[in-house]
């Protein structure tokens, strides 16, 4: 059974892409190598957090790279974290951590050692140089120890920082998929004893206020205007019956979300 | 040699893929996994057909996951096509059948065995859910006729449904390639004895009248005016020399295109 | 341990690269298969030519296809091209030229030999039906000599073809990647010992100026005005902080970038 590496970044599927795989295959040739994706928006730290989150755990362990890296070259510090079903390589500028406490974090380390990076490092392109190479290295087995030092304090980053004032939902948008359809921070958890079904409530998408109707189903939602459901990441989305939510409403990644239930 | 599960979507190369990657690799880790497109038109299960039609009978075997499902959690059934030449696994919308009577069709199995789902199945990611975990059971041994019983009737969509007037035929553009290229579904058989090089003739796309001559390749098209030849899968394709005829000529998926010989 | 396939293409992600893929796996089942970039820019091949040479280079080994092809079906020889550190595989239009000059070249080869192709050979797609068996026969342990004869001349390229006056360069944009960065084709061994962190000096972007600074990271970067640095492959690069230069420059593959010192 062969080690399963991922990789998230904000490269596009690149030329950058395919020399991080060229350096992991000359060190650990028989590993499977999946993308999870290369499309998040560029230097969005928020959503390619989000991404793995919400991705990584649908794999049986693997070493999960993720480079939405603004800081590279500056003084932020390359780090793994060891976890109980999985490893995380990437940046300290919170973009693993959602990802570390679904997959159970144990320790986070600080990439020290020299050995285990491209001989000559760049400033502009750490995936390459240190990330491919290292979570290549544990892919073959190298412990997540010999990496570096354990490190005290990292970078947070609460995906779901989101504020709940009874009647009113304060949260942002996330991630918006190829449909179009716009993925808040705003947990299932958090609303579904409050949404049913064909209730009716009111939104403001970046200030501006709708009405949308809860559906259950992209099927069951008529005409063409914006309604709500959960997301299969279990997040409230919202989606426009056959056309694109972020286009006909103008929101990208980050814009707010206000509910008034 | 490994089995090989494809898939198609039009989900774009996104986390949605890349988590049934994830739930595959889980079930059947030595898979090889070949991403066929995930470009496809949101919800134009006409696109799908034809990008699966023309593209699995390259591979020798293999499962061939299909997902463009608009009616996700609707009351279409999710269905496994055992063929000679490989296995299909989708919604029965009519997005497998093309490619199902390319493979020599066997017989359709609706899919209720729990057992081979995810244990939780949610309603907007069938994908997910049931497709992926279907397939990766399938290419590690599991039995067609495992996933439910044969369904007597299902969704037929003919992509080369076209109206042959002799004189005149009236089809539609079924794909639009990253070169602009508009190809249709007329195929090549219905017009090769009619049509030869340097000929020059009339067609509408979308009621637009534009007069095109035909060519053999690429490289014999003179200026920019639009030209027709035979797609590398044999049907009639629109193109402008070293441009985009979509963009150029504001066409898209599901567009028409009539022939006037 | 498996071999491994590259591809690069002008195609999208797309039916034709998967058709490529499926061709392949027939002959060669177990071959490691990465993509490169197919989002090449429709018929450059010269921004083909920098990617694949900026790239392959990363892979120890490896058969390497190249489908950039605007000569398709004319009268361009489809070539293989025997290297010290791989084989690369695809048209004689010098897309290959500065890969094999980075790999080592040794023989260059043109394919006739039919019983690598498969049995019909289309006018518009020798991806499918020449690069694509003939790499996956190579990758099999077929030799480059059994391709066909050895050819004297070929197209050649060089994509640093770019003019030293002195206190002033003349070169071009030769790749433009996701973040919307333009990468020239001016070498940093032409201009490190020339240009040193914070000095101010005048570039002419397709005619028109701007004062840039040289910077050696992107976090270093104040505000929101194009600045230079040297590429991860090495080559003067123009970025905005936080933007896409190609899109607020108006700027694309194949502009000319002067670089007054």
């Amino acid at each position: 059974m062969s080690a399963i590496i991922t990789l998230t970044t904000d490269f596009g599927h690149s030329k950058y892409v395919a020399a991080m795989k060229g350096v992991i295959l000359g060190i650990v040739p028989e590993v499977n190598l999946i993308d999870i994706s290369h499309e998040i928006t560029s230097q969005s730290v928020l959503e390619g957090a989000f991404v793995m989150m919400t991705t990584v755990p649908f794999f049986k362990n693997g070493v999960h790279v993720g480079v939405v890296d603004p800081g590279v070259g500056g003084p932020r510090n390359p780090i793994v974290i060891e976890c109980e079903k999985g490893i995380l390589v990437g940046p300290d500028n919170g973009l693993l951590m959602p990802s570390a406490k679904r997959l159970n974090m144990l320790a986070v380390y600080k990439i020290t050692n020299r050995e285990l990076m491209l001989e000559s490092v760049s400033h502009t392109f750490h995936g390459r140089d240190i990330f491919a190479p290292v979570a290549a290295h544990l892919a073959k087995g190298v412990k997540p120890e010999e990496v570096g030092e354990v490190v005290g304090q990292c970078q947070l980053l609460d995906v779901e920082a989101y504020k709940d004032g009874g009647g009113m939902l304060e949260g942002q948008i996330v991630h918006v998929d190829k449909f179009g359809n716009l993925i808040s921070n705003l947990p299932r958890r958090a609303l579904e004893d409050r949404l049913h079904e064909g209730d009716e409530f009111q939104i403001l998408l970046n200030g501006k206020p709708y009405s949308v109707r809860f559906e259950n189903t992209y099927v069951e939602a008529p005409g063409d205007e914006p309604f709500a459901l959960f997301s299969s990441s279990d997040y409230l989305e919202i989606s426009i019956p056959m056309g694109s939510a972020a286009e006909k409403l103008d929101i990208r990644v980050g814009d707010s979300l206000e509910v008034r239930l």
